[in-house]
């Protein structure tokens, strides 16, 4: 009986590792899962020799287990164990939990090589049984779980029996290589992933997602449309080479920003790609980030140079290019600056975690009295560019200041000004926010757009930090009308984040399918039969003089064929050229889609498209 | 008798050391001013101590004579030294001609050590008497000039006597600094620049022009208009900071060389400004280049990298993704790509010597049998570019194979028709041109063309390559209608050479008056009283939104001080507006240059205006 009160108990306790934010019965059905399967590869591989289990936790959206095999799995392997799982799962085998010293579990495990390590880390408090750092205050308990004769060291929580598991909600995914906690100067082990979920259809659509995210892949995408690649022999992992392309986008990216800047009071500067590496040491980014930057270069006349982490540095050396009056504030200089920050080669991953990129940056210098309108313009100004690509989802994330710590930087007033204008400027734009204490940078608060595209993935894209510590640091100031010196208060931002990055994410939320305005190709003219190329070439170059990026398929391709390679492509229109357009001076407009717009006046055909790329439109077809 | 025929044979030998180009008369008038001068310098300092002599070689415009004095020369000194000169020049002193033995030599410059060494040079037939190394088959003499009692160790040639020169044509310009033979582990010498010319007049012009390139220099009105900053201490020597104004300008030379490069089928790319060291090692550009580049960084996996010195490498990796066809050729790559290069930092020079620039790159991959058409469209662009400008004063240098020789890669066909095709080119487009047999390239025939500005002088600027090496290095193929690999042929070319430099030379070029297109501040709103500063605003709206860069001088200035603050910053249009103008809805029109254009409707203004801006015009009326 007191056995059952204690199970009670420590099925309870267990609920508090759950993460935030992640459901508590798919948590847990996961995590059933991952021991269902260990027992099932014991199972499968025991008869082969030893098996040695790791650790197998619930992951976003699935679950895996690391395992020390006595040979390569196969294919037939994870089906053998899918299929196994079934069994189990149908057998509904209770989960039972116990507690136990680290004695009994060192007696239990003794042929477990890695459970082993992990007692001694929960025995000595320090990690839990994942091998995680533990906090201080806690003290863990060492417990088992145990269904149908395995017994993992586990923490919890689990479901009740297997039967609380669909073996048609469940799929092994994948295998990889995994080193034992991570660290390569460890055995390599077998990792297994696998998904479940609470019924079929929830699996279905998981799926489903994950096919699409894959036929959305900016890595595939970017390939098979040239949009950009990476050479990673000659050129090095991590740097982007724009294809043309990719470089078309890119420059209609930058120019909708110069102009939108540009209405907005910015003015533009270029500063290099290096500095000497004292005026990283003036701002603080050396030595104190130096393990995210490339090491420093030495000239001949023994100057250390960096590769600049960050762009804000050369702004603040043009604002210090003579006196500041108060009347030339805000001073707000823009420019797509490239950075270069080192990242270790397993973080890398396409057009969207990289070693070299170019941030649409911008630094602004204002006065305490501007600093709320100017964050409100900003934000203003941010959502009016993300929202040009149909990113309408959004969450914001405020950082302001723990008001316990003492690790912040600057005037406790002009943080509360500061943290105020954020907030009020957030109010104005009926927007979800979330305001996370502590989240604050020590020179200020800031402002965190996390954009959801169409499959519902979160995207950290623009930011906006009010900055009052490198003014500090740079001794920056600006005469006041009262003829006193004053400092500014700085304010960094990036809509975009990086071009890169963006690039990344518009790729997978259009799919490729850029809209008109960014289309590299915007039109295909397709004619009919070779008599027709004339006629085609004809409306290609007016096109083309109205401003539009138009190629003539003059191959020998078949008709059906060259507008199956434009939608490949995902080029926006294909114009279709015979006999009767010829004779009439019209195209007949197919979108990629495969709508038919029917036949127009190529004079109203521009118009239309001239329209939609001057307006920026998501659309094809005017409303 | 035998005596004087010596020395007219040696009078007449020594004229074949006038450099090409370079005036006779002049030459040997600086020549002799040299001399000269260095008497007077004697004269004046041997009181003060030994004085020794070094060298003094006419030099463009004028020369200069080196001396290790005993004291620090003062501007008195070069009043007496010139005052004295001019007293040589009336006592009409012939130069004296005679050849000599080493021996000979050694005895009479016995106190002389710079002297001596250059005996010993002349001597061991390594070396003429200014240290310069000799070719092979020059076998020097050892003659002496002299003239009223002044001796020196002297090729010539000479002016028959002193009374040659007119001392109101002559002028002492500067004191400086120079190591004897260039090298800083040498003593440092006193090096005094004078200039010579023929009669008081041709002085007097040059001195002018000395004046306005003064006025003009871009370092001077780079500061003085805000266009760029350079930051030694903390940003680095030779690192360009454009300033918002330059870099206006520069966004209008970049968007204006896209448009061109749009239309003439270009397509552009972006690349990283640093690439592995294979990457250059495979182009060749590394370690042949070495001592013209930053040194390599080693990232901490052991990768090394360069800071790019050339933008071709990485556009050849572009061309290498997948397999081209002959179809897709040209295929016509174009970035304004950041290199760096180190220059030894006393060879730097505001914006046209730095160590970090933006080439105006572009590389076209032709096949053999395009070459001659993509050769003409090129130089047709470059040519059309740059008279954008008004710079159309041309001169072509057409550098092609010494026959002779055999450094050069590449097929002998393909050789000639890249020089014909070049040839060819240059024909059709009634240029003045130059062919310079032995100096193309190791790897094809090259085009460079220098202009000359509005003070007549010359810079190198656009230069249009042909290369037969990289393609052969990267083994780049195209597959031809034959099925069969074939070897594209590269051309590189940049109209401005880089962004640094051109805008350098354009600032001197307009004085820093830009044209309006390129004119950081286009209109200055210019209120007469604060009454008049709304209808000001609403005049500078209605511009801006035509995309014009209006700024309103709302401050207490008067309407005079006004209008020559804009004129010093040199924005061409100045609209006066007070009680007439804001009740009839018009602006006064004044140019920088104080000229009236009178009374426009603002919107007859700008429509003129945008006019004037979209034809790039160099007017600020229409004709």
């Amino acid at each position: 009986m007191s056995n059952l009160v204690a199970e009670k108990d420590l099925y309870q306790e267990a609920e508090r590792y759950i993460p935030r934010g992640y459901d508590a019965e798919l948590y847990k059905i996961r995590h059933s899962a991952a021991h269902i399967m260990a027992q099932a590869v014991k199972e499968r591989f025991e008869p082969d020799g030893p098996v040695h289990v790791a650790i197998g936790p619930p992951i976003e959206d699935g679950f895996y287990y690391d395992f020390e095999l006595p040979r390569q799995p196969h294919q037939e392997d994870l089906a053998w164990v899918e299929q196994r799982m079934g069994e189990i799962i149908r057998g509904k085998h209770p989960f039972e939990v116990r507690e136990v010293s680290a004695d009994e579990a060192r007696a239990l495990f003794a042929d477990e090589p890695y459970k082993l390590e992990l007692i001694d880390g929960l025995a000595a408090g320090q990690v839990d049984e994942y091998g995680n750092p533990l906090p201080a205050d806690v003290q863990p308990r060492i417990t088992l779980y145990q269904q149908d004769g395995f017994v993992d060291l586990c923490r919890g929580p689990h479901v009740r029996h297997t039967g609380k598991l669909k073996a048609s909600a469940l799929k092994l995914m994948s295998i990889a290589g995994a080193y034992w906690r991570g660290d390569e100067n460890n055995p390599q082990l077998t990792r297994i992933y696998g998904t479940a979920w609470r019924k079929q259809s929830e699996l279905e659509a998981h799926l489903a997602l994950l096919e699409e995210a894959k036929a959305r892949d900016h890595r595939k995408l970017g390939k098979e449309l040239g949009l950009y690649a990476i050479e990673p022999q000659l050129v090095g992992q991590g740097l982007i080479l724009w294809m043309p392309n990719g470089a078309i986008v890119r420059d209609q990216l930058e120019r909708f920003l110069k102009e939108e800047q540009l209405a907005a009071g910015y003015v533009p500067a270029y500063t290099p790609q290096i500095g000497k590496i004292d005026l990283f040491k003036t701002s603080g980014h050396y030595p104190y980030y130096k393990e995210s930057q490339f090491p420093p270069l030495e000239d001949e006349d023994g100057n250390a140079y960096l590769l600049r982490p960050m762009n804000c540095p050369f702004h603040i050396m043009i604002y210090k290019q003579g006196m500041r009056s108060y009347r030339e504030l805000p001073l707000r200089i823009a420019e797509f600056g490239t950075v270069y920050r080192w990242e270790k080669s397993g973080e890398l991953n396409g057009m969207t975690r990289v070693r070299g990129f170019t941030v649409d940056d911008a630094h602004m210098f204002v006065r305490p009295d501007q600093l709320e309108q100017e964050f409100a313009d900003v934000v203003a100004l941010v959502l009016k560019i993300l929202r040009a690509f149909g990113l309408e989802d959004f969450k914001a994330r405020v950082g302001i200041r723990d008001p316990q710590s003492d690790k912040y930087v600057g005037d406790d007033a002009v943080w509360e000004a500061a943290t105020q204008s954020i907030l009020n400027a957030l109010d104005g734009f009926d927007l979800e926010y979330a305001v996370e204490e502590g989240e604050a940078a020590f020179y200020g608060p800031k402002l965190d757009f996390v954009v959801r595209d169409v499959l519902k993935r979160e995207w950290q894209l623009g930011t906006v930090q009010v900055d009052m510590n490198l003014p500090e640091r740079f001794e920056l100031e600006y005469i006041g009308e009262d003829n006193a010196p004053h400092r500014p208060i700085m304010i960094h931002r990036a809509p975009f984040g990086s071009l890169e990055r963006f690039m990344g994410v518009l790729i997978e939320h259009f799919a490729g399918a850029f809209p008109l305005w960014l289309a590299p190709q915007q039109v295909a003219m397709v004619p009919i039969a070779d008599r027709h190329v004339p006629y085609a070439e004809a409306v290609a170059q007016q096109l083309r003089a109205a401003g539009m990026r138009v190629a003539v398929d003059d191959s020998n391709n078949r008709m059906n064929a060259k507008i199956r390679d434009a939608q490949l492509r995902k080029v926006p229109y294909m114009l279709v050229v015979g006999d009767n357009e010829a004779d009439e001076g019209t195209v007949a407009v197919r979108l990629r889609s495969g709508e038919n717009l029917g036949a127009m006046a190529v004079a109203d055909f521009a118009a239309m498209a001239t329209q939609l790329i001057a307006d920026r439109s998501l659309e094809l077809a005017l409303a």
